[in-house]
């Protein structure tokens, strides 16, 4: 390295150091007993390994007994889970009285209690992979859909944490659905409820809101938002039931929105692709959007409309 | 660990293994040999290696002349793939008769029979790369292209799982396009058939089922479906051709569906944004949606609508 | 490994050589002085605990002091940064006559430029912190925001790779932005020119393109594209101003599409879910799309399609 570049790195450094020391939006906060992202993410796997025994492979404990491996995950889980808990509760206002044992008690309990629901996860995310092998006919086994389907990893995400979030845990199940998000394309908010039998085929860009509430054997496409009407209220609008709520057995194909905290779409509807839907729909309802008005052009002479005139049936894009 | 700790462990491990042996949905089937996801991505990397000489840096080998490196990458995937394509079809119901050396046998040829089509599929994806440069104006150079572009990425991936789709290899496929679809948020099914020099632009949300077959010269931007009518049937409608034909020549702009497994969009012919086609479109149509009617409203004053009407021209969306 | 097993290898390394001998569009440029993509991530990451001192660990240098950690992460973005600067100069016609003392003093000055900008990015960066906070019901804290929200990610990506860009570096920008887009489904071009307070919420889908200008204090949903009308003309529209001005205080609600280079979106407009826009819009108008015309069938009766009208109220999808 020159002199120069040292000279350079060092008024760099100054400069950084200087902006940071005037202590703006980013720079606040605990910054010794942050919670570690990278720990969370693992933490996502290991909970995989977990749900799914002998699918994903954990190459770094070399013990042969599926009994062993699960205490070590669950240990490794615990462990890891409760320091991050731990770090969340202290930065919490409810909790800026308690000691530090206190604190250290109080996250390991709540990690126990979580733990304690795998086996009831497992049993809602098996509907779930019964649901993608009955209602996706490109599906090969369930082995297929376990390795590679994005909705079940989404899926799976959220049902864990939202225990998470039932136990009052704020950010770190936010962390982890927002992973799931990064990784599939389908952004679901640890707070949406969500029944048995839950399919989302292809998944990219769907959006399921914190308020929404699902119902079972619900299927989703693609593209779909079930979201807010508004937020021009802002944080003003905090824990206001803003998003729709999905009754059984409903179908929602690809490219549909469903607004507002109030719309109730009733058991065994069917809403079509692109719908845009504000109001609540009665149960057993199909919904499709009419067909779209198209402008046809040949390259050198005007086509017969009528022959263009698309079929006016029920359709739904998958 | 405290005592208190140590019982939670024993009893937590003690209720999922309970849950375990109900062996239910997700604990089926031979967990032994499993499928390993983590080598079939690391195929992916590696075979991107072979496609692209020198773009993509493998820092476990330190070898300096082209032949090796090309050497020790082809055997390490052919030993990689021998294995897992072997759990595969030791798990088909066709093979179950076989003996482990006949399987083991198999699994190689099958090997060999794909790395022997890497010189064809490397042409393709050089007409890929050719179409990226000729259809994007905010491409800078095709190296650009190779290193950054998601839609070529995905294409690469699909073309490469396709050939051990056409080997009759299921599952390994799957995951590997299903891998690039959670890096791109390009869904692209092994069983589609994709002609020379496809372009896709921007690409997330891009969705193309098992059974679509695409020509030459195809673009196709963000969102678009390449999709089935409705898959009420599910597992029945299996192997049913139920995704479109794309004829050579064709653009699809972003956000259109084209759906049904009898809908052929003719050569030449060009599909506006948002488009929602269900019938064959004759080659040579333009076919756009007509201007969506509007709501205008000013802050204080109503607003001339006249003035805000957009020109009735075609008009695209990339 | 067998006998037939070595001749296989034998046999497909030639047939591979034989292909990469002809040279074809994926082997051209010259293969020893290749970019790194690996390490430009590995730069995002550094630049990312820049940005945000103690949020994103850094396992590697266990150094306890803020200034130490900063000169290392620093020195580190500055010698791999510069090597792959030097990289892409070498490979630019305009600097073809200079020598390689020349090209290493060149690379180095526009990366120490590129680090004075910390500061200022570190600015823009703490006001999209805050637009997120203000605008989203669902965000717990900005802690919360800095870990989770993809929307943020790739905010702080595009303006770090636009510092790069604005310096006249390609394909490196172009390679972040890319990597925030897999991470993220967001996909805003380097070239893009962003002003304050921008929150983008989910953002899967969301399209950016090259030659766009927002103002400050925008607000953007999910499934947007900002685009350009036509690419029919390929490289031969380079460098054209082809995508949209949104002016300050502008909201896009999700699905909407903004085409044209001329399109201008005056300030304080909103623009609702689904809009497809390709003339300019006056400041404070509001512009949604008229319900859609739908269709509805009940299981059993027909409904009043009365009761099921949409009120025909402003309605935003978010």
């Amino acid at each position: 390295m020159t002199g120069g570049m040292e000279q350079d790195i060092e008024r760099l450094v100054n400069n950084i150091l200087d902006d940071y020391s005037r202590d703006g939006q980013i720079d606040q906060g605990n910054t010794v007993n942050r919670l570690d992202k990278g720990a969370i993410i693992e933490l996502v796997h290991k909970l995989q390994q977990i749900i799914f025994p002998g699918y994903f492979k954990n190459n770094k404990y070399r013990v042969y007994t599926v009994k062993n491996n699960l205490s070590m995950l669950l240990e490794d889980v615990l462990f890891h889970l409760s320091r991050q808990v731990e770090i969340v509760l202290e930065s919490m206002e409810e909790y800026a009285d308690r000691s530090r044992a206190e604190l250290e008690q109080l996250a390991s309990q709540r990690c126990v209690a979580f733990l304690e629901r795998i086996p009831a996860v497992r049993q809602l995310i098996g509907t779930d992979v019964l649901a993608a092998y009955d209602g996706d006919p490109a599906a090969y086994n369930t082995e297929e859909i376990i390795f590679s389907y994005p909705g079940l990893y989404a899926i799976m995400v959220n049902r864990l944490a939202h225990e998470l979030h039932l136990l009052g845990i704020p950010l770190i199940p936010r962390i982890m659905t927002e992973y799931a998000h990064g990784a599939t394309g389908i952004d679901i908010h640890p707070g949406a409820t969500i029944g048995k039998y839950f399919f989302i085929d292809h998944g990219t860009g769907i959006v399921i809101g914190e308020t929404t509430v699902i119902g079972d054997h619900v299927k989703v496409y693609q593209g779909v938002t079930l979201g807010a009407l508004s937020t021009k209220g802002g944080q003003k609008l905090k824990s206001r039931k803003r998003h729709p709520t999905i009754e059984d057995n409903v179908t929602i194909y690809s490219g549909a929105s469903i607004l507002g905290g109030e719309t109730v779409i009733g058991a065994g509807a069917v809403i079509g692709g692109n719908a845009f839907i504000t109001t609540s729909i009665p149960a057993g309802t199909r919904v499709s959007i009419k067909n779209q008005e198209l402008r046809y052009e040949a390259g050198k002479a005007k086509l017969h409309s009528m022959e263009l005139r698309q079929d006016d049936t029920w359709y739904y894009m998958i």
